[in-house]
């Protein structure tokens, strides 16, 4: 493997993010990076804000911080617009969704969280059946929406003199769709479009508008959207990094941490039952069946790519895995995740782990997607088209190349990212192998 | 890093494996190499049984058994012998700590069992309070103790017609010694044990009598035992790997596991409070503060390495960390780790993490145990002498070479020893880039 | 109140029970009372064997056996019966459930277990739809099926010289149904039945068979059966008690003790989230969401009976209850039940309590059907006839006047028994005044 | 048991009620009442403020509060004043101890807060070794201190112009301390304070202190302070009532509620194991082994009684019982106990209950410190002098009357609370008989 540094553009000027969404994730995001930037918090949970890299030996001792190591756009260099259905400001959003802390997180910065009205948005009560919201494009055929938004990102860019642009999905989770024929290549995408197809969601109109500006496209949520092949070959044809899908922030997180033990020591699983209970606008979406089926598609799959039962057939072919959502108010933005894990070990004698994470669905959430912006951002600068595996890192369901399968272990998506930064800088790749401290 | 094969010697004819102790684990062991031998039983959590490697690229699907790709001694060769200061017989050792069900897995490999006798132990009540018995060797000095103990190896050898032996400790932790002037270098070793001196506990002895014997030495408890500058220098000397110390098995196995986890996600932590309840010997043991401070000590440094305090001073400067282990009777062999975990995120909202790990200690330690017989003995054969920091992974307290920081991070542990292995056999290093499926 | 003795004719005597269902419970139930009367085993669980009842005040210190103070049948005179769909005798269901370890608690009493083999059911799979059996009887009308459980009835009863007969249902759960005109009366039952009506389910036949034969029954699942007016005067025409419904064996026990404490602290409630993991043939039935909807309904209702929310508005009016149960495989016949409830105190201020219930389903339910078949036969020599509110105690659902309101709250359940067994004997009630130990 | 009204003084005017420590439990209790009074927050938890009583047969539909059933001292009564060591007024501790939201439950009512300044304590660290504080009275001898601690109340009383008062214990725990001569009688302890005997701790001085002005004491540690024949003997003299001992709170609270169920479904028990993490002042001194020695006592006894291995050897004479206290600083005042039970039911089959219960202490001590200032106020207007053991619901370790046994059972002591309500009111005791509604 050649060790000689990649070309990346400089991050020079004012990166616009536009959030599809204005709810508790984007306004955590937005009032985080300003309280931030102004010192009254730290950005806890941001590897590019907060993280370091090892760099040669473990002796040398060289290990900056990533952001010192690579050049991503620094966070005063930001600047947030979005998109809701509903015409709260984030000032208004981060009050209702009851996430932060109104007196010391949220007044302190209320006037510039009042800057921050959300466009209309293009919105379809058929994909997400749960919300409603009249801040919405007035309508149009979907060609007319898909143009619209491009509209929308020009002006912004132009009004806020942005030199570049992410667009990242921090909505809700739209219904179940399979990949169809409109899917598989960018003539019959771009044609199911001027005939209103429905197998074109609202999430699909957006990624799709980006691209076409030559703008990064991020999805937070476990729809479709631009995980099928007409959208990877827009992607690569307009030169552009997309990455996706769904954060993978709590339950999902907890189970490609504890899998990967597993499978490292060897331990057999007999079942892996999730229950999940959420009182936010998100668990309200996915108390629908057809909502929460997207989900389970993306929380189920990860056990068997980890696994391996066709390699472990004795350890892992017969694991009953289930994972239910609930939707349970009292809890407000906070997520509670319980998980019943029953292994068996040597000779086969059971044994039980029991995880309950109390954790907070948007607190988890918005490093992620700051991460992502500043990360696909550099992408882009560094020439870096099409689906961006190595930030499987952040995602239940990572986008990948056809040709492997996707890593689902959180720690060898870890190994993934940072020896990609390190290739992308010319230093070499870790191996941990460390043969030579124990050899004459 | 060149990719040619290192020499190692092939896995001919008999390993004699000696177990220091004939307890829960020691007869878990030997009991279930019997079974596994006769079809009876899976060798579940055993890598060097069941584990693959990956080789090459992703693409490839080039994924052997371990077993298959490195030169190991097949579990028909194992030989079992052991020193106990109770007189029982492995069967009997088995029947009483109530691990294994008497109908389907004792009573089937009765007779064989019962040949393993175990040999006088050298035993010493000031080193281990809550136990006793009486199948010990007449006192002498523990210079004539320490021979004693060569020559039981070399009876073993020979009455068994072993081609090569180790020794494992899979007996009780003995009380706390800090490391003394006697224990800096082989000569003062050597002075202290003809001087009776009390800073060389029973553990030493076994270890001593080991390398003398050119006999590879695993400490599976938290003594210092093999952990000291004398061993190490006897142990290159001799041209013997040594392999230690303390079972990773049950809480610490998980603390290894989401530590990493926070630390790859840039989550802070607070606080972590470890409670452990168990019934069986080990726990009684324990009960006993001087040897419970050897245990906490391997128990709690762990987290301090794993997340680096000095790197990252907002996140885990600040950690109220508390571990407990409580006898409690009622659960036998079976033992229960509860942990709470205590960690913030964004902006530092707080959050927490609750495990609760029902797990069964032998089960949990006995293909540890044959695992590190196994690439103890690769070791030995491939030339690889003194600490072999590769074996980490099996350890609370990994030893490790004195110019660098031992590794406690599971995935970064396994990812050494595999690597470890690829570069023994010639293969190339894993890196996890795979940017090449997404270049032209 | 009086406190003069009840006239109960004495429990001379065989007392024959037959089991609707031979399968989890009913084997465990039979098996159990063997090894009892064997001294192999001790009846843990059950009231009527090993609890004790307190008479008088304090310091008397008179604390009979229960069954030392009523004049119960003993478990030599019980001889047992069932019906199931499924052929197999007791020692095969016991068997195949995995409820008792076949070595120490099924092999030694195998004959005795193979001697009861199940008469033909009368079975309908629309009203259990996760089943199928050949064990049934040949269709004909609902009419003919009552008759030949009455003559099935008889048949035992003289086959094995019962001086009294006692019919429990534990079977599984059937699909739910609301009360109709055809259970309003007795008269419109008896024409239901000859109608062939789809609101006669088969529980409310052998219901209706006990009856009419003057046999108590009782209902150990959450189906209506015997909990409609029609029965109710049918009991009452005959002479013989009922007793239903549900056993409050697992998760709603817990239920209904922690409630009462909320309630006695006045402690508020926002949340009771409750789920259930079971890998039984239960867990299976209740799959089925027509079936889980009779179970949802006892196990809904007992929050809101013991809360009280209209008398405590501010505390109990807006609680968010929700109850799933889900089948799992992995546990057999265990049952693990996770609540989840979150609370406030003083000023409002929010609390969380987790209760993780690993339980055994069956180990659970056989004590009280024991109880249940003593108490009720002694409630037919004791001239009490209709519902049985007193055994409350057991059940999830219980039966009561039109005129008041069930009592949920184990508590108030338990002294209840106790209260109506000491005036059924002529002792004073307990009241735990007390006062007069502190006056003079 | 005749029913008819006893003599009660009406509850006129103003009644003092003198805090002994100012700390997180009596600043909370202090600031709610306020909030109360102002309509800004309820009483939750309290059940002399929410509580209700259900009086004659469940048909007469009598359920009044207890507030208006029985003639209890309004909340706008109250006058509140304390002692403590350190200086800082209610809303100094308030602010400190982090229990209320500062915005929404301390700033709006600061000043009558800021009011409370605590007088002068008398303290000494012989008895709390983890505290200290400048506040104390000049040292004098035992006699003088007694003294002044009188002269306070009665300068109290007069200062705020009360009609009577009651002296509550809401300060850390005492070290353990046996009853030793100095306690059996009045003449006795009067000796041993003139001595300035060690036997006589702080505690017992403010006990002393307020019986001899013929003021309530109320103990709400697990100090002895007032559970000794002396004090009951002076409690009798001057006609006042005490209550004592330790706020039955958290994980005791549950104890007693979990161990009836056993009880009441006579499942047997093998092992209990409670640990408790708090971050609190009053965790800090239960870090001091001889202040948690203290704590043990009451923590643990509660078991024997409720479960009377005695009548129970089968079930309950071999129980392992365990209890664990941890400080742990990152909770804060919150509280976390979790338990771990081990069960077993029919025919021995074992079972587990696990309990996590996240509470705050604080939060669940207050209401208990009002109610019982109302009701020990009541009792004292009643003419029940000594020892209120109908109060027992409210405490860890109840003191009783030397001829019984204690009652620990959350539900009797209810039932004896709430039947000792209605004999004092003349109405008929509650028997959960009910058999009327059954019979013709």
């Amino acid at each position: 493997m050649e060790t000689s540094k990649q070309h990346i553009e400089p991050a020079a000027g004012r990166l616009g993010v536009l959030t599809v969404g204005l709810g508790a994730v984007a306004s955590t995001v937005i009032a985080g990076v300003e309280l931030i930037r102004r010192g009254l918090a730290e950005p806890v949970g941001s590897l590019t804000q907060m993280g370091t890299i090892r760099l040669g030996k473990r002796t040398e001792d060289r290990v900056p911080l990533i952001r010192d190591f690579v050049p991503l756009a620094g966070i005063d260099q930001l600047v947030f617009g979005a998109w809701d259905p509903i015409a709260d400001t984030a000032y208004e959003a981060a009050v209702k969704c009851g996430v932060l802390d109104r007196f010391v997180h949220i007044e302190p910065i209320a006037a510039k969280l009042k800057e921050v009205e959300p466009m209309p948005a293009v919105f379809d009560q058929n994909y997400v059946r749960r919300l409603e919201g009249l801040n919405v494009k007035s309508k149009g055929g979907k060609r007319e929406l898909a143009e619209a938004l491009r509209q929308d990102i020009r002006d912004f860019k132009a009004a806020h003199s942005c030199d570049r642009m992410v667009v990242i999905w921090c909505a809700s989770t739209e219904i179940f769709l399979e990949p169809g024929p409109a899917h598989q290549d960018l003539a019959a995408f771009e044609a199911a479009i001027d005939a209103n197809d429905p197998s074109i969601p609202p999430s699909m109109l957006y990624a799709y508008a980006a691209l076409k500006e030559r703008v990064p496209f991020i999805n937070g949520a476990p729809n479709l959207t631009a995980d099928v092949p007409a959208m990877v070959e827009l992607a690569h044809e307009a030169g552009v990094p997309i990455a996706g899908k769904d954060f993978k922030s709590g339950q999902t997180l907890m189970k490609t941490v504890l899998a990967p033990m597993l499978k490292a020591r060897m331990l057999g699983l007999r079942g892996w039952y999730s229950t999940n209970i959420l009182g936010n606008r998100d668990g309200e979406v996915l108390d629908d069946p057809d909502s929460f089926r997207t989900k389970e598609q993306t929380k189920l799959g990860v056990l068997d790519y980890i696994l391996q039962p066709d390699l472990y057939p004795k350890l892992y072919s017969d694991v009953y895995h289930k994972v239910r959502i609930n939707y349970y108010p009292p809890l407000g933005d906070s997520k509670e995740g319980w998980d019943n894990i029953d292994i068996f070990g040597w000779l086969g004698y059971p044994m039980q782990i029991k995880v309950d994470f109390l954790c907070r669905d948007s607190i988890l959430a918005a490093p992620l997607a700051l991460d992502l912006v500043l990360f696909t951002d550099l992408a882009q600068r560094a020439g870096l088209t099409g689906v961006q595996e190595w930030l499987s890192f952040y995602f239940k369901s990572p986008q990948h190349a056809p040709s492997v399968y996707p890593e689902h272990d959180l720690f060898i998506q870890q190994t993934k990212l940072k020896n990609t930064l390190r290739w992308l800088m010319g230093e070499e790749q870790i191996t941990h192998l460390g043969i030579e401290y124990y050899q004459d």
